[in-house]
């Protein structure tokens, strides 16, 4: 234990020495890297493939299920995604050196804030393979040096993926150690590295909630913290039904086991009568087991439309699962009651017409991402346009909601004179 | 023990249940609000005189010293101060609901970013009573709730204070308890609430290195760095003398026991000569013992400057006195390095009129605050133009450098579609 200790800080030294050349790195030879590594990838496809066919060999024998399987599974098609990703982290402006503003001072001094990076990151996930490029490149183009920990069930992969960022970053005049792996994967290692103040800046944790769990309780260094999504779609009383409809629908079936998925649908008392038929109906044809209120219960069942009471604890509940629970509110204030009692705080949709319930909405509501007339599924950082995401904040330190390259950054400011004193 | 805890835990719930009616409180309440209370202070003016004479007698019997007793004392001017300040926030843009920037997807949805508050501070400080009123209203105008947490000594003080404050809430119709002062100075107490995860989002602490590290310590909340300032003057070959003699004197003697005072003076090489006596003059002149480095000292001594050795403990040390280590550096890229590995990345400045190496200095230098001919003594929230500072972050998370009412709020995304699904 005291060895791995050792090690773990030597690997965390080695990391942060590299700091100052990342910081510094010209736009260019950023980009040079990534570049070079998006090419290894693609010329290590057959090891990187042949390095995952024994994980799987491996996991398979361990008796892991299919889904796990499958998030571990690389293919030829999954690397070049990989490569693309790489590419696409490659065409995003730097952030690195970014003024954000300027303003003067009435002494003259000329005050603006530059954005420079975090520093050393610690990614820790689990078994996709595919986020030790992600990450690496979204660190990279920030100008961090990141320290990843993936999962044991792919060591074999991520290394030999690791391979090629080295090979990438070294082809361009960069330090190898700036994106390093940590092959030594036992439980008391990652407590270690939580524990390395002043040598790493920021941990995000990727993964199920023990992970979570398991960094939020041993880390001593700053965490993005990970909470679970339980989102809300409320359908106000002059919201287009059919619009409604449509995004109840999807923000709850899409994809029913992600954080930005719906798990209760709000409904206007005054259109209650109208609309939950005709979105019982749609949601249960999708499959949707529906938990209803006291009030909504009976207008379903008079519709036919199968639906079950909801208990207590069905709201503020993350199902993950076709399964939805409905209530009927008052009014607009019902409505943001409720989410700031049972909400996470993640994605907020309303669906309404009236510009007024809009806004309230928007300043009243707290979540990483409120959303008007459109689903839930939309708070990604691809959807939001930010180019890429290495995490998504849950809280309100730092970042909030989806984090891309600015938010691996913070900003200093620079102070310009003409030898003015105090 | 575990009294105290319930107790901080209760008076934590009552603070974080007035959240949302202090984040959704429109401008003008909360301008209201901050204008009674500038107006309570100056009522309460002789009850606030009269505790703060107990506080101070108590002190005085203890022995206290007089820097202490001078930091701990109210006169008439002082409170008429505090209840300025108040109304000094009051005056400034309210960020709660600021727009900071938007743009639109290909799909048509309209993305922007939104501030909101970030829920319950609590601000950790030690004698001065002022900051009681100061923490309370950047809290409010920038929508926060507010646990105060000040030194036993000025506990009477603070208290009268805390009356007042909580009657102008009370008159704007906000909640009193949004801004609560802890009367159990007790250390067990503090440690309970550095560990309330979930009610407190925030913790501020304001004070000697004993209370910082007490905090950093015992957090399980999110804690604003406050590392010392070992701050840098580099004058470079190209800079304008008489300037950089003027900055030099202004950075190390205006108030030498502050953070952004300078603590070491980089000569570069080319101008040693010409530059060191002059400057050295200056600086003995107004008291300053000079600590050179090996290829300083000789220069200083031929020109009749007292100086003596520097130990290698000098650089990087925060000296807090009229003490300044001084190094001769052979160009732009030795002083950047001397920054990097002495520096505490809180202020640095370069004197120089070459473009080429100002702007090298301002990427390459990690910060809070980079100065380009003119004093370090301006890294401080109203010289930088933020109104107020409610501390300053010296670790890049969340804020680097002085925190003023955005450094109080986070940013939600908010999106406005027209039915979009995915």
């Amino acid at each position: 234990m005291s060895r791995a200790s050792s090690s773990m800080r030597q690997l965390a030294e080695s990391v942060r020495a590299t700091c100052r050349a990342l910081a510094t790195a010209t736009t260019e030879t950023k980009d040079a890297a990534l570049a070079a590594i998006a090419q290894a990838i693609r010329a290590d496809a057959a090891s990187i493939l042949a390095a995952n066919a024994e994980d799987l060999a491996e996991a398979r024998a361990a008796g892991r299920p299919e889904a796990f399987l499958d998030r571990l599974a690389l293919t030829a098609d999954r690397i070049e995604a990989m490569a693309a990703s790489v590419d696409a982290v490659r065409a995003l402006p730097d952030p690195v050196g970014e003024v954000t503003e300027r303003w003067k001072r009435p002494n003259g001094l000329e005050i603006a804030r530059m954005r420079l990076p975090l520093g050393v990151i610690l990614m820790i996930y689990e078994a996709r393979p595919n986020v030790t490029s992600d990450a690496a490149a979204l660190a990279l183009k920030s100008g961090n040096a990141v320290i990843l920990r993936g999962g044991r069930e792919a060591l074999r992969s991520n290394s030999a993926i690791a391979r090629a960022l080295r090979m990438g970053l070294i082809s361009a005049g960069l330090p190898g150690e700036a994106v390093t792996l940590v092959t030594d994967v036992a439980h008391a290692s990652l407590g270690e590295l939580l524990k390395l103040e002043g040598l790493i800046d920021l941990c995000i944790p990727r993964g199920g909630q023990g992970l979570v769990q398991f960094v939020h309780e041993h880390a001593r260094i700053p965490v993005v913290e990970h909470a679970e999504g339980v989102c809300h779609v409320y359908v106000h009383a002059d919201a287009d039904l059919s619009q409604a409809e449509a995004i109840a629908v999807n923000a709850k079936t899409s994809r029913p086991g992600v954080c930005n998925a719906a798990e209760c649908l709000l409904v206007d008392r005054e259109l209650a009568a109208d609309f939950l038929p005709r979105v019982g109906r749609a949601l249960t044809a999708r499959g949707v087991e529906l938990r209803a209120c006291p009030i909504s219960l009976p207008i379903l069942e008079r519709a036919g439309v199968p639906a079950i009471p909801a208990s207590t604890d069905d709201f503020g509940r993350e199902f993950l699962s076709l399964t939805m629970a409905v209530r009927v509110v008052p009014d607009l204030d019902g409505a943001i009651d409720h989410i700031a009692r049972f909400g996470s705080e993640h994605t907020e949709a309303i669906v309404t017409r009236d510009r007024k319930a809009q806004s309230r909405f928007v300043r009243e509501v707290a979540a990483s991402a409120v959303v008007v007339n459109a689903s839930t599924r939309f708070n990604d950082g691809g959807e939001l346009g930010l180019g890429a995401e290495i995490g998504i904040s849950t809280s309100r330190m730092h970042a909030f909601g989806p984090m891309g390259l600015r938010e691996l950054t913070s900003q200093k400011y620079v102070v310009h004179g003409t030898g003015q004193v105090r």
